[in-house]
């Protein structure tokens, strides 16, 4: 009988490690995700500013592996784990993430599915500090559902300022505000000051796309607080050239349909808009609290499980839990960052310790994040890297930006159609896949 | 002071007419649609099965006109027309077709559009022939939203299916019923079995999607009713060939959850599945009832305005009406079809007697149809096409489908990329569109 390797969740961390062990003799596996399709979250923003379609950054689970035959692909939502059975319980009927009557699917379903090694790669979802109530006046970015509600939104906006007589309203329907300035923050508003200059340039007949305002409040007192000093000038440099204004040192203290509160330098403004975007926080899938009952452990910043320094969890060493649903120290006291590959090399390594058990080698003893930089867009050709010593920003830091993510878009057709969608977009500024849809839209299924 | 055209609805029709109209000196137009793109309605089907991504099909209204200064584009719902004080009136606030809260935006928004010329082109929706309970089981393929509804139908069935333990469910959740076998119906149903034949293929452990039953039901005696018996049998020849099974002379007399009931040669049979999707038929835009309301017209089949001979409506020559909302007879007392080409060729036409008009010229006073043939795909590499007195099917005919369609797509970047995209499909059976998105996703806006 062949190990029975279980992993939860297809992004970065739990495709690294499902591949790392296809074709492997003795070792089959089962990925779990609540979404058939794998997704390139850097490029999130891009699907939420109108750039690129929804299925140029998502590819489907079922198709990465359709050749490696000792893997298995289940559409599934995770309701609990029994660690002493070794038993992963999923919710009835596939597709489970809200669908409403079609889920309902009585209980022939294989819910029950037995591991013998077990890999969390849950991830993150959006954090909101305790005014959960927030998200639905500003939505996050972590899903393809965010994208289209923020490209709704965005795009949204302008077609009402356009049928808008009063002139306050007009002003409130243009401007936007995005709350964070990590990179998610930092593309957004750079990409919503593109669209509203360029892309709708002529467009509109009655408001002047291009007075929009877009406001980036952060908490810190630079944007892109964990990049080097100078890069964060660079950054600021960028995007207040591209007429974002950008507020550091700020804090959202009310969050309304029709306005939010800043607090800046002991000040409270009050900001009328109907535009919040939110890119302030993330924090750990609800699984890493569902792990931190069962095992007694307590919970780190953001929700996220504490693991051993192999990724596994206290007591259980058939467990393991990766990414960004996840909290580790390195050598030198900094946490591992929660990015794509610190997810991968996660992936890679609770893979590596699995398959030294079953062939009963000896297993590496202690995960090792190797940094190999980190990079953030700005805009059409400006960026910001940071790659071992090497600091560098403008258009030498965007080709490196490009380069890397069309490299690592997972299969040769999407690279193709990405790369020829964003020529087009670069050289003609537009944005075609703006439209606005409806989700929610009722009489649909 | 110019001429105001007003046009509602930005269909092939609409398009056609505001294009026709676009430079004209002192003539201006204002073209209001409920969705902020043209959909190019043929492809939808490609959509619907996971080919294609909505954007590669949709196109912003706005940038199709951004250079004509002379047209203005609305996106907005018409709610009523005053025919005597010659306005239209809108839904208020922008994107009013059903969004929720967003809508309700107090009344300064510009809701009285006043015209000289109006042209209606709203035209047609999906028509359960009073058995509107059924559209909630049986989607129709009328917009992005359907599509999308559709391909999550289909994709999530097998999903369901590769985690169903029971054998008789699960070969219910691979059949698939698709009602009404003209062209949407035919596409679908060859489309589908591509699907579980191909693009499926070793991407499931447990089940076989090439199993999987797809049912084509049609009243009519024979597949493509409007068309040639001669190619009605061609196509039904490569359906079959494909696996379809073809069910002539059938009709769906009831719809539930679970199953659906179809009687065949006198004899009731009950098909299990929770897959039915409706391609029976399409009735008028509701805007044509409203008309018929206000002039004391009685509507013609499938709920269609009868329009005058130079598509004007009755005791209203500034008000026209084109495109599938409306009923007119050739002069060879065959009806003018429901098919793009009419309803652009009607579109320039009413532009062509405005225009003669506001020049005081002579406008011409009879529409004629021109028909230029039509044509239908059945699946990769077949298709049936009737050009003037030439009846061709197969390869040649799909050939001549493919290079039609690709060029009425309306701008250059759709071409390119939806050439890339069927060359990539066609080379690798892949359908990389299939995402399995959540429409009414709890939380969402």
């Amino acid at each position: 009988m062949s190990h029975h390797v279980v992993i939860i969740g297809g992004g970065f961390g739990g495709l690294a490690a499902a591949r790392a062990l296809r074709r492997k003799d003795g070792i089959r596996v089962t990925l779990i995700d609540r979404e058939n399709y794998h997704l390139f979250q850097p490029l999130l923003y891009q699907v939420a500013s109108g750039g690129l379609s929804p299925a140029n950054i998502a590819y489907p689970l079922r198709t990465i592996f359709k050749k490696h035959k000792n893997v298995s692909v289940l559409l599934g939502e995770v309701v609990d784990i029994d660690l002493d059975s070794r038993c992963v319980i999923l919710a009835n009927g596939a597709g489970a993430g809200g669908a409403g009557g079609e889920e309902s699917d009585g209980d022939s379903s294989e819910n029950r599915v037995p591991y013998d090694s077990l890999i969390l790669a849950a991830g993150a979802v959006n954090h909101y500090f305790g005014n959960e109530a927030w998200e639905k006046v500003a939505p996050g970015l972590k899903t393809i559902e965010d994208a289209k509600a923020i490209r709704r939104r965005i795009f949204l906006s302008f077609e009402r300022a356009e049928r808008e007589n009063d002139e306050a309203r007009r002003s409130a329907l243009c401007t936007f505000v995005v709350v964070g300035a990590g990179a998610t923050g930092v593309e957004l508003a750079g990409a919503i000051r593109e669209i509203a200059v360029h892309t709708l340039r002529e467009e509109f007949r009655r408001i002047q796309p291009d007075n929009a305002r877009v406001l980036l409040v952060e908490h810190a007192d630079r944007v892109l607080p964990p990049y080097d000093a100078k890069l964060s000038g660079c950054a600021e440099k960028s995007l207040r050239k591209m007429g974002v204004e950008v507020w550091t040192g700020a804090k959202v203290t009310a969050l309304h349909d029709d306005r939010v509160e800043i607090e800046k330098d002991g000040k409270r403004e009050c900001i009328e808009t109907e535009n919040v975007l939110w890119a302030a926080g993330i924090a750990a899938s609800p699984l890493a609290g569902m792990l931190a009952g069962k095992t007694g452990t307590k919970l780190a910043r953001g929700g996220r499980f504490p693991v051993e320094s192999d990724l596994t969890i206290p007591g259980h060493p058939e467990v393991f839990a990766i990414g960004d649903m996840t909290h580790l120290m390195r050598e030198n006291d900094k946490l591992v960052p929660g990015v794509a590959p610190a997810a991968m090399q996660q992936g890679e390594f609770a893979a590596k310790v699995i398959e030294a058990r079953v062939r009963e080698r000896e297993a590496p003893a202690r995960f090792k994040y190797i940094d190999r930089g980190s990079m953030a867009t700005i805009g059409r050709a400006a960026a910001v890297a940071e790659i071992g010593k090497l600091r560098f920003d403008g258009y030498p830091a965007w080709l490196a930006w490009l380069f890397l993510h069309v490299m690592m878009l997972v299969t040769f057709q999407n690279r193709i159609l990405v790369l020829v969608q964003w020529a087009w977009n670069y050289l003609s500024w537009s944005r075609s896949a703006r439209l606005i849809t409806r989700d929610g839209r009722p009489g649909a299924e």
